[in-house]
């Protein structure tokens, strides 16, 4: 299933887990893993803390700490910075699924990390059946 | 199946490889993957060498260097470093199984990272089972 | 199955997207998931732009300027700094699969990362079947 999600700055966290988890539902897999992919080479997915916004706040602004925009960069369309936070944060989170749920924790949420926007962003969800 | 680790420190790997091995053996699954997952927001897992002890104290300290607990974070808890490398290693590993067993490499154990600790943290492993 | 890369230097970037989607074929799944995992604790798998080459170039050099080789590493075979990019970078990666075709991205190739080469590295692929 494809999530479209349209980000609005260059660089954010959008969190899509009810999203997540409606795909989820609607797979009607009871046991198992939903793996959620960005088919992007500039934006990542991720799970962090959803209760309070300033920590997504921070982690925008320590990742621009560790890949600068404008440090060194050879690559010439300006957005090096966010070609290295994907692969730092990654393209994807895979997720366990039991008795139909998403198993993240009380605090986790699932974000699509935007390093290059604003964009229209695709997500896509595969659930895998586990063994029961 | 849950795994429970009671950390130390504010920041520690701690290896939990034979824990997981015997989890995926309890499962009975032959061919397939093990997806471990940390359902914490400061806690990660990640995989890396288990020969040298200095070895992860070394990525202990480097992390630190890369979020370091004090730089400028808005977020009051004092652990924003925490979830930035939650984020940076990962909430989970997910590891192929052949014949029942873990292919981990030779060098490879599994870790949970504890990043804002102590605490007592759970760990998730579920199986997923493969073609043959 | 197992791919083998005979790596040329102590730090690149190598595409691997065709090799991977060869042992997906030959698999002969049709919707899932393809485990890419690196049995190695010095080399790591990630996706990222494969249409510029200096995208890989810029993040190898990104990489080392967030672990430099020549930090305060205590670990004595001078590697320390590859271990920790393996670790944020992480040992594998996850790829739906559908109609039997890895649904990467327009952009998207799929690397190994030599982060203490050169050297003669495996990769595994493992497919996960989906619900349909």
């Amino acid at each position: 299933m494809r999530l479209e999600i349209r980000t609005t700055r260059r660089e954010e966290f959008i969190e899509i887990t009810e999203a997540v988890a409606r795909a989820v539902a609607e797979s009607g897999i009871q046991k198992g893993a939903a793996l959620v992919f960005c088919p992007h080479t500039t934006a990542a997915v991720t799970i962090n803390e959803n209760a309070d916004p300033d920590v997504v706040r921070d982690m925008v602004d320590g990742l621009a700490r560790i890949a600068p925009e404008d440090a060194r960069w050879l690559h010439r369309e300006g957005n090096s910075d966010g070609h290295l936070k994907t692969s730092l944060v990654g393209p994807s989170v895979l997720i366990p699924v039991d008795h139909g749920c998403l198993m993240t924790g009380a605090w986790q949420g699932i974000y699509l990390c935007e390093f290059d926007g604003p964009r229209l962003r695709g997500v896509d969800v595969t659930v895998l059946p586990g063994m029961t």
